[in-house]
């Protein structure tokens, strides 16, 4: 079996040189694989230049396999980081962004992957690919690594004030997601700032309520934020403003504690004497220290699998999105999620 | 000068036992420091049997010293874990929390210390001493650390959806408290999830008008939660379940990093061996990483100086708190408190 990705090259901090260089990364690892590359016109004399560069410096043979499988799109337009939604989805349907996404409704790629403006791609994503029946608003979701199994925390930022209802529904699409890829009962649980039944608003007791009542999931009832990376739980359900602090506040720490500890082993004679000895245990730690940036954001209730790499992605980061993207479309999640939907709310 | 502290020995994980050896371990650092520690009287064979070993292991003079500064309050009751604020309000008077509170009001102790239950403490604090004028509803801040100067984080649990004008409060609060510890024109963000003046909810972008017209403070915006840790600010002002779960992820994923790097230290032939020779370095980069246990969070507008350390506090958590406090008393803090809220808010 091949696959094909639909990589939307623009947008992030960094631009297309990042998305380029993963996407050359993961060819080369996976024959199996298919990349359509929508990039900006305005790119096109840099990424010739760039491609006839790399074609000398490989063996040509395998070069000209990995360039056999990497398919470039130029675009008229992008959508810029500062793009408001609506203005991504009234003008900019001829974006590498709106492109890539239409290559999955035409049934040329089998998931898209961005690192683009967040807001644009959820708004040209239901514009395109519309969403799955039922789901009202979709969610930004992602897989949390942890001490045990990773966590899928939903909503991260997409939609904020949901209300009881919405809690409710991203509670289906998850537990849906979850079962679609095995998990038989996903253990759930619903954030608040506090166990107790009588804690936290109106809103999150009330969806507790309904979510309690839902089949074939594993309700746990409230958990607070300091249970996150304990990886006892499949699923964290939250409205997008809660979802988006616990997981900003970890990403900042995580940068926090990584500085801390370059700057307490060149304090000392013994630090820096060990730092020598020490860096590959150390960028080992470092690396799992930094696991917020090294998956995607799925955007679920999407009838289609698009995935939103983190704005800051650099080109290990780009690449772990589209590993993980790649697993999620040999196993099918995407596909199963509506059947899982129809029977957990059936 | 002389200082007293009243210590609520009860509440807590880990109970008396901790709050007893933390008080040991700062009155014999500071010989200027006199502790009434008010203790269920549940626990007075203990307390005394404890008491005498110690005295017989120390030099009788060391000993007689400490213990001459050590003013023992027998309770018939304490709060628990589980009471409601109104219940420890209505029918816990004579608790451990409430005699220690009691203790500023009669000009007998300068601050209060208690790790146990935060709503109760609240509720006591406000009936006991009373809320600075002005004051709607006393916040739970903290100093957080970061890699610049320390962030006071408020509110942290103790107000859920407060609304514009409670977050205004907070600002002015927050920024009178900075003041009046020394800080000239506090640097203060208002923490969203998004810089842009769109983003948010409604309340967050009005309360942002409200405080940017606030005089004598430094108004940088919106911050977004992984700027918590840059060190830039002086003060982060949230809603108490934004803050909360800001706090707790900060906790679990510290926990959680902490116990990584020792599993990859493990996990390796080179990392088993270096950890021997490292373990000075390593243990003080963990004692970094535990940062936010080891001091106590504030009840700010209360009228009185009242430190909330954490419930899961050990030793060295607790004695941390009371070091802040003392800090606090020493700098004078609380009692300038109001009138600076006078400049702000005139």
């Amino acid at each position: 079996m091949t696959f094909t990705l639909a990589v939307d090259a623009m947008g992030g901090d960094f631009g297309p040189r990042v998305t380029f260089n993963a996407a050359q990364q993961i060819l080369a690892e996976r024959s199996d694989l298919s990349i359509q590359f929508y990039i900006s016109s305005s790119e096109s004399t840099w990424l010739e230049s760039e491609l006839s560069q790399r074609a000398a410096a490989c063996s040509s043979t395998d070069f000209s396999d990995i360039q056999s499988r990497f398919h470039i799109h130029y675009c008229e337009q992008f959508v810029d980081m500062s793009d408001k939604p609506s203005h991504a989805l009234r003008r900019k349907q001829n974006s590498t962004m709106a492109l890539a996404l239409k290559s999955i409704a035409n049934n040329e790629a089998q998931a898209c992957v961005s690192c683009g403006n967040t807001g644009a791609l959820l708004a040209l994503s239901r514009y395109t690919l519309s969403t799955l029946i039922d789901v009202d608003r979709p969610a930004m979701a992602r897989d949390i690594p942890t001490a045990g199994k990773p966590l899928l925390m939903l909503d991260l930022g997409a939609n904020i004030d949901v209300g009881a209802d919405g809690l409710y529904q991203f509670a289906i699409l998850a537990s849906a997601w979850r079962k679609a890829q095995g998990v038989k009962k996903p253990k759930l649980g619903l954030l608040n700032i506090g166990k107790e039944a009588s804690k936290g608003t109106e809103e999150i007791r009330l969806a507790g309520q309904m979510i309690s009542e839902l089949e074939g999931i594993d309700y746990v009832g409230f958990v607070e934020a300091d249970e996150l990376y304990q990886g006892e739980l499949d699923i964290v359900v939250c409205d997008g403003f809660h979802g988006n602090i616990a997981l900003k506040t970890s990403e900042g720490l995580l940068r926090h504690i990584s500085q801390q500890f370059d700057l307490i082993l060149q304090s000392s004679v013994l630090g820096k004497a060990l730092s020598f000895f020490t860096n590959p245990v150390i960028e080992r730690f470092k690396r799992q220290l930094d696991p917020v940036m090294h998956s995607g954001a799925l955007l679920l209730g999407i009838n289609g699998l698009v995935v939103k790499s983190h704005g800051k992605s650099d080109q290990e980061a780009f690449y772990q999105s589209m590993r993980y993207t790649l697993a999620e479309i040999e196993l099918g999640t995407a596909q199963r999620l509506a059947d899982e939907m129809d029977r957990l709310s059936a």
